[in-house]
């Protein structure tokens, strides 16, 4: 989680988009790391979640994650969650919420990660309010800055 | 809805990935197509309707593609649909429908585009049902294709 963060403050340093960093990992191995590029490349795809996804599977020999985990800084989005378990990656790490966000301004469907694996017949394990103080630190940061757009 | 078909019969054929296609459309002009790649990249976020949005974002001076709507051979997965959503897309017209696609194997959350909308406050018009006679087709020509993986 601790490179998650540090991908998001690098993002929003650079003004590549939210304040969002996401980390594929298996076992004591980093894949992958990303964070929000929504901005920068004007696709409503490039969330961190999904450039760490893309990042990791040119490293994968099948587009299933056996034995991956990813880590959030926030709750992954419907589009992120479901990339998650498309990628059958186990376990998913975070520390802010959905609704912690949309407070912020995100136009998102707002459907909690454990109301999706309930609904959609999902398997993802969740572990959420992982490191949740730092992640809501980087929200907070994010929101002092002069300029934030929600996309 | 006969190009989004053309673009799905042209990435079986080359064994890209699943049977899916997708078109972003403003006005009268075609603005991005795209099939699933997810086999030829071993990425599973490149559905149809997710390699069209990107292509379509090159061409935008946004992440929001006002006025635009797509069209897609099945209806969009929880992803995909997450997605549209995200970029602002009025409107989805599909033919078959998540449902359909279960049956063929594919490990997805089964939830419906109008579920997505209303649980999670979405506003995306939805004409589901669209040349629904020859999207079946093309998940039938995948059905008696001699390989066919569902990631």
């Amino acid at each position: 989680m601790e490179l998650a963060l540090k991908e998001a403050y690098r993002g929003i340093a650079r003004g590549d988009g939210g304040p969002f960093g996401a980390v594929v990992v298996r076992g004591s191995e980093v894949i992958a790391s990303g964070h929000n590029e929504v901005l920068k490349t004007n696709d409503p795809t490039r969330h961190a979640e999904m450039c760490a996804i893309t990042r990791a599977s040119k490293k994968m020999s099948s587009p299933h994650f056996s034995g991956c985990v990813i880590y959030s800084t926030t709750e992954p989005c419907v589009m992120c969650f479901a990339a998650i378990n498309w990628a059958q990656i186990q376990q998913v790490f975070f520390g802010t919420t959905v609704r912690d966000v949309k407070r912020l301004g995100f136009n998102e469907l707002v459907i909690s990660n454990r109301r999706l694996n309930t609904l959609g017949g999902g398997s993802v394990a969740l572990v959420a309010g992982f490191m949740r103080h730092e992640c809501q630190e980087l929200l907070d940061a994010w929101g002092r800055m002069p300029s934030h757009e929600t996309y």
